[in-house]
């Protein structure tokens, strides 16, 4: 499908990272405590939204690259807010260099994303950004909830 | 910029088109009164996060398409479910009209969205979602805390 790109590769990898950096911010905002504990309406706590977002982020993009649809695991085994964000820091790298090995090509290449979601690869990309963009926002709201005063959510970098 | 698309213009349109779609029917989960009035920790009633949607979609698209840089105004007078529904239905074909007006081409010509935003093009329209998403997902969570299932994530027909 050759055309004048409206977004390029690099660009859909830089606005993801950006993203990342915001819900790193959102993350450490929470006092630890109620980052595991604090929810509302029967919701899950935030750290549980984390990681969610880390057991689709890197898994579901090393299914992509791999080509293998292996179910995910949300319930990880990380129980502080270091150790979190130490896991979130150690995936990014990964992260760009595994979308980095996808050719332009590839993106319209339908994907069985952790066996359950068939759809193009470039939406299974998007709907990674989606839901961390979804429950992120879930957090700001905690946030509120305990006076906290989320990170802009216009600053990206 | 020729290159084989990881997203195409049509792709983008449609992405957004869904999340209008389910983002709708956020609005019509709330009851009338909670929709005006409740909500969480200082935070602003689900109906004025919609009606900064509003403001910032079929406004912000025109200024792009327009070559204009109109500062938004989220204070709409909407006063009913049914008002902002209504507006909210008569901007989806505006969008997908002009949407379709801006050439592939034009996506990487920078905008001062607003007046106040200068950038991209492309990067204009993701903020456009992703702001959406934002204050879709705040939605929720005040549907929860009422005791009201929110519409599925993931259905965006």
């Amino acid at each position: 499908m050759e055309t004048t790109a409206i977004l390029t590769k690099d660009e859909l990898l830089k606005h993801w990272l950006g993203h990342r950096e915001l819900t790193r911010r959102t993350i450490e905002k929470f006092p630890e405590k109620e980052l595991f504990e604090f929810s509302i309406g029967g919701m899950r706590p935030f750290s549980d939204l984390a990681k969610e977002l880390l057991s689709i982020a890197e898994p579901g993009l090393r299914g992509i690259v791999e080509r293998t649809d292996k179910p995910y695991n949300h319930d990880l085994a990380l129980t502080t807010k270091a150790e979190l964000l130490a896991q979130w820091d150690a995936d990014t790298p990964k992260i760009v260099a595994m979308f980095n090995q996808i050719p332009e090509e590839d993106f319209h290449l339908t994907h069985n994303l952790f066996g359950e979601y068939n759809f193009p690869i470039y939406s299974n990309i998007l709907y990674f950004i989606d839901n961390e963009v979804h429950h992120r926002a879930q957090g700001y709201v905690y946030l509120r909830a305990l006076g906290i005063e989320p990170p802009f959510f216009w600053d990206r970098v």
